[in-house]
């Protein structure tokens, strides 16, 4: 399994690259014809984004812009473009990476440096875009790391093998690099994603990852792209059902529903990231009312977010529907943890068996 | 010195479970004494935060306050206190922890649940004070995990042994539970803690851990408690000397000084958390003009912070006094990662080797 993942790697590499000099070629080709050269860089405007009700999640249109050295006003950008371009192809080629940050200092260097980091981050997403791959196969990295994993599963990075149950309470840290880790073996037959480190770590005291052969991630939060990654690797190359564990207000259900299908933001790379498998386990309004969760109210925000969800193409289930009415109606809302009320043990011993028998009914 | 170790914690242990019971002692006493039960709590007001010269931290003064079940604005007071006595000796006999939040939801249970959230957490840092233990050692954890890890060290946490070199790129995660990992051996010669992760990508990237014989620590913005903890064991226990390397700003600064001096608002645990002997590399004021770094001017409010830094009693030394000055007088501030103007290894190869050997002459 191992080397099939190796060879998935260096294709990537090699894919990347070929993209990378396949961009500078249009421009060479132009010339060499007499033209003006020009680049087409697919639109990321919300007119151009689209729920695509197959793939289950957002993707980008066909409408696309035209940059063209005719312009003066566009010259900067192709420019740049080019300079990102080679900048990619350097630490593609040595197996580096850098931040959109360091990027953005090295243009320092480069005749047309960038004015500010926002145009740095909006150019390496016209790159992303105009070659069709993701910032981490171009070497251009995310600050933050992912979630933390805890199970019974092997990773290898390079030549180091890394045992989920054997990397301390806090367990493996998913890096930004994790399209490179290969999954050795494991013997888990779920994963189970929740928000806070402080459910995390119940789990892991509670031994949930025996009780329900599962791995734990602790997702802090918003999921990180890499974090996603690794929930749709684990979902399609292992085979394994994921759950999603968050609070029970309209932010919670928000994380799980970025991870199971992506977000609009970044529809050029949701086929990377969303996994349209992975089930929003709870906390559900149901749950609340259920388990006579101790609640807070809802505050006016928390009703226009729920509004706005109910709207939203990724929530028209009857399931969704139905849980974002029941909120409303109750007016309130709960956190994960909030089941301590029952002694710290419950939410492992009570909540998540029944809601797993459930959910597999 | 794995042995040394857990017998070290297991005397933590048993220290904190006297004072708890010598606190439930002391009502008993005064019960039987036919005297009105009262605890005395030493004051966190600021007046009673004093800086002390030979600690180089913020210690708690002689002020105390009395509470006493005479009193009836304090017995809901005393009586949540035994509450969370209570639960926090099972807690520590049982060998789990909880945090802050879930002891808020199982307050539900007592009788006289916390109204809030922030009347629990005063209730604990109260217990704290009163005892002289830390949340950590009353098995209150806080959610947030520590800083990652990088470097030639294993650790031992429970029967498992972490390499540090050997736990994935995002290194190995100080979790709250720090207190109970062991050092267990290592061949390094200096620590080096960064602010950003985007540094400490950087440095395993640059291979900062062989050129240096150094470990790499990723504080990921302002330094958790446990990361506190975590230097100041290296400090103490192994006797390394510990490098902060932070974006030269007012915050900056101040994430390396809280690493050193410890807080005004955690006085009363500042012999746990700081760690005098740690240095601040850099960014400082004299580097962004040395090395001619891409800088940013001050905000109003990095004037403001930094005016107060200036007399805050911690920054007295010359050598800060003159940073400061420099820093207003140039009203310029740079991230760590500006040196990347100068190419991405350059804070490896070029920085990082000039300033160590500075601050050791």
């Amino acid at each position: 399994m191992s080397e099939v993942k190796n060879a998935n790697i260096s294709e990537r590499k090699a894919i990347t690259l070929n993209k990378l000099k396949g961009l500078g070629q249009t421009i060479i080709d132009d010339v060499h014809k007499q033209e003006v050269p020009s680049i087409k860089v697919p639109s990321r405007g919300t007119s151009n984004i689209v729920y695509d009700e197959d793939k289950r999640h957002f993707i980008l249109g066909d409408r696309y812009g035209k940059r063209s050295i005719g312009n003066v006003k566009q010259i900067r950008k192709i420019g740049q473009m080019m300079f990102v371009s080679n900048f990619c192809k350097n630490l593609v080629n040595i197996e580096k990476t850098a931040t959109l940050r360091e990027m953005y200092y090295v243009s320092e260097g480069w005749g047309m440096p960038f004015a500010n980091q926002q145009e740095s981050n909006i150019l390496s997403e016209d790159l992303e875009v105009t070659i069709g791959s993701s910032r981490e196969d171009l070497g251009l990295m995310p600050e933050e790391d992912g979630a933390s994993v805890y199970g019974d599963i092997i990773f290898k990075e390079g030549d180091i093998e890394i045992n989920g149950l054997k990397s301390g309470k806090s367990g493996y840290t998913i890096s930004p690099t994790i399209n490179e880790v290969d999954f050795v073996e494991h013997n888990v037959k779920r994963v189970i994603a929740v928000e806070t480190m402080g459910m995390f770590h119940r789990m892991v005291q509670e031994h949930a990852y025996k009780k329900f052969d599962t791995l734990i991630v602790g997702l802090k939060g918003q999921a990180a792209r890499a974090t996603r990654r690794f929930l749709k690797r684990v979902s399609q190359e292992l085979n394994l059902p994921v759950y999603i564990c968050n609070d029970g207000d309209p932010w919670g259900f928000h994380i799980a529903m970025v991870i199971i299908s992506g977000s609009a933001k970044l529809a050029h790379v949701n086929h990377d990231l969303a996994t349209p498998d992975a089930k929003f386990l709870g906390v559900t309004a149901s749950d609340i009312v259920n388990y006579e969760l101790p609640t807070d109210n809802l505050k006016e925000i928390d009703v226009l977010r729920l509004k706005e969800l109910a709207r939203d193409p990724r929530y028209k289930s009857e399931h969704w529907q139905n849980e974002i009415k029941k909120m409303l109606k109750i007016g309130k809302k709960a956190e994960q943890q909030a089941f301590s009320k029952y002694g710290l043990e419950y939410v492992v011993d009570t909540y998540f068996p029944e809601k797993l028998d459930a959910m597999n009914d």
